[in-house]
C-alpha cells in the first residue's frame, strides 16, 4: 500500500533535462561522464549516441519542483565540471540553433564551402528560421574548376596536395569568405565514399577549416560508417568548431 | 483447420512493390488511383502519403512465385496507365537517385541556385553515390548581392518583381548554368517561413525554374505546412520537374 501511494502520489514531480554534445565518440564521452552520473541515485541518466552526437538524458523524481530542479541542476553542474566547454546544449536547442544564435547575438555573417558534404551544411543552418541574418552564401564546389573559379583555390596546389587536404580546406574556407565578405568563412573537404578512398586518404577522411573573426583553424578527422553518417559527422565537426570559436571571443 | 494449414503454408509467396510519386497532393492519387486498386483484392494496396511523395504499397500473396509476380504486374500497369508518367519508382530508388541516374545516362551535368531551400536540394543529391559525375557545382544564394554576383540577377529586376517571383527563379536557373557552363541549370525561390510573408506572397510560395538542355520552365508552387515542409516539398518539386524534362529528351 505506501509502494501504490508513492506511485499514484500528486505530490510527485518529474523533471527532466537533455545534454548534448557534438562530435565526441559516445564511448569518449560515457568513460568521462559515467563516473559522475553514476554516482547520483536521482537523477536517472540514460546515455544517447548517435554519429557526431551523444545526449544525456537526465531525469529527477521529488516532491516538489524547486527539489526536482535542484536535482538536475546539481548532477548538470558536475557534469559540466568534467567536460568544460564540451555541452552545447541543455535547453532543447540542436547545433545548427545554437551556432546561428551565437553568430546574431555577435553581428558576424557566415560564408561556406562544401565539397564532399555537398551542401548538408547550409541546409541544416538554413532550416534555423532567421539565418538569412547571418549566413550569406554557401557555395558547393564538388569539381576541381568550381575550386579554382568560386573560391580562387589555386589548381596548382590541388594538384600538389590533392583536393582532399589541409592546405585545400583551408584555402576554401578563405576564398568563401573573400567571395562573399563576410566575417566568417568554413571550408569542408573529404571522402564520403563509397568510392575515391586510398590507403593514404581513406574513406570518412575529412578537413574542416575555419577562416576570419574566429581563428584560422583546419581539424582532419577519420570518421567511421557509411556516406550517409560520414557527410553528417562533417557537419557537426564543423558547427562544434564555429561554437567554439564563437564562444572565445567576447560577447557583443 | 483449413486456416491454420493456409497460413502456415509453405507454397505461399508474398510479393511487394511499391509505387512512388512526387510533388502531387496524396487526395489527387488516391482519387485517381482507388477506383484502380479497390478493383483488385489481391494485391493489397496501401497507401502512404507524406510531404512532397505518395507511395502505394502493393503486396501480392499466390501459391508460386509466378502468380504473385503476374498479380503485382497486373495491378502495376493498371496503375501506370491512370498515372501516365507520374510514377518514378517502382524498384525501391529514391527521387534524387532516379534523376541521377537520368542525367548520367544522359551524359548531362547540373548547376544548382538555392535560395529558400538553403541547399537542401543539393544536399538530398550528393547524398547520391557517384554524383559528382554531373553535379557541377550549386550556389545557395541568400542575399540578394549573392544573386547579382554569383549568378548575374540583376539588383533591378529584384527590385521591380521581387526576390520571389517567376523571373528571378529563371535568371537564378539560367545564371547557374552560365556560372557553371554545365548542360542544365536549377532555380529555386520562395518563402520557406516562419516570418517573411505578405498577403501578397505568402508563407509556402516557391517558384522553381529549369534552364538549358531540359528545356526553359518555371513552376510556381503554394506549398502547406511549417518551414521543413516547404523547403522539403520545394526540393521534390525540382526532382520531379529535372525528372520529366530528362525522360522527355531521347535517351542516350
Amino acid at each position: 500500500v505506501p509502494r501504490l501511494r508513492r506511485l499514484a502520489g500528486s505530490t510527485s514531480v518529474v523533471r527532466r533535462r537533455v545534454l548534448r554534445i557534438a562530435a565526441m565518440p559516445e564511448s569518449e564521452v560515457d568513460q568521462i561522464a559515467a563516473p559522475v552520473y553514476s554516482r547520483f541515485e536521482n537523477p536517472k541518466t540514460t546515455i544517447l549516441g548517435a554519429a557526431g552526437q551523444v545526449e544525456l538524458h537526465l531525469v529527477a523524481q521529488a516532491a516538489a519542483e524547486a527539489e526536482a530542479d535542484a536535482r538536475i541542476e546539481a548532477l548538470a553542474a558536475a557534469l559540466r565540471a568534467v567536460l568544460p566547454g564540451r555541452i552545447f546544449s541543455e535547453d532543447g536547442r540542436e547545433l545548427p540553433q545554437v551556432v546561428v544564435d551565437l553568430l546574431r547575438e555577435r553581428g558576424l555573417t557566415l560564408a561556406l564551402a562544401e565539397s564532399c558534404t555537398g551542401g548538408l551544411l547550409s541546409a541544416r543552418l538554413t532550416d534555423v528560421a532567421g539565418v538569412s541574418a547571418v549566413l550569406e552564401r554557401a557555395f558547393v564546389t564538388y569539381s576541381n574548376r568550381a575550386k579554382a573559379e568560386e573560391l580562387g583555390v589555386e589548381p596548382g596546389l590541388v594538384e600538389r596536395v590533392g583536393a582532399v587536404s589541409e592546405e585545400v580546406a583551408a584555402a576554401m574556407a578563405a576564398g568563401a569568405r573573400a567571395a562573399a565578405k563576410t566575417d566568417v568563412g568554413v571550408g569542408i573537404t573529404g571522402i564520403a565514399g563509397p568510392d575515391g578512398g586510398t590507403s593514404e586518404k581513406p574513406v570518412g577522411l575529412v578537413y574542416v577549416a575555419l577562416a576570419g573573426a574566429v581563428g584560422d583553424a583546419v581539424r582532419r578527422s577519420l570518421f567511421p560508417g557509411n556516406r550517409e553518417r560520414v557527410r553528417f559527422q562533417a557537419t557537426q565537426v564543423a558547427l562544434e568548431m564555429l561554437r567554439r570559436g564563437l564562444l572565445e571571443l567576447p560577447p557583443p
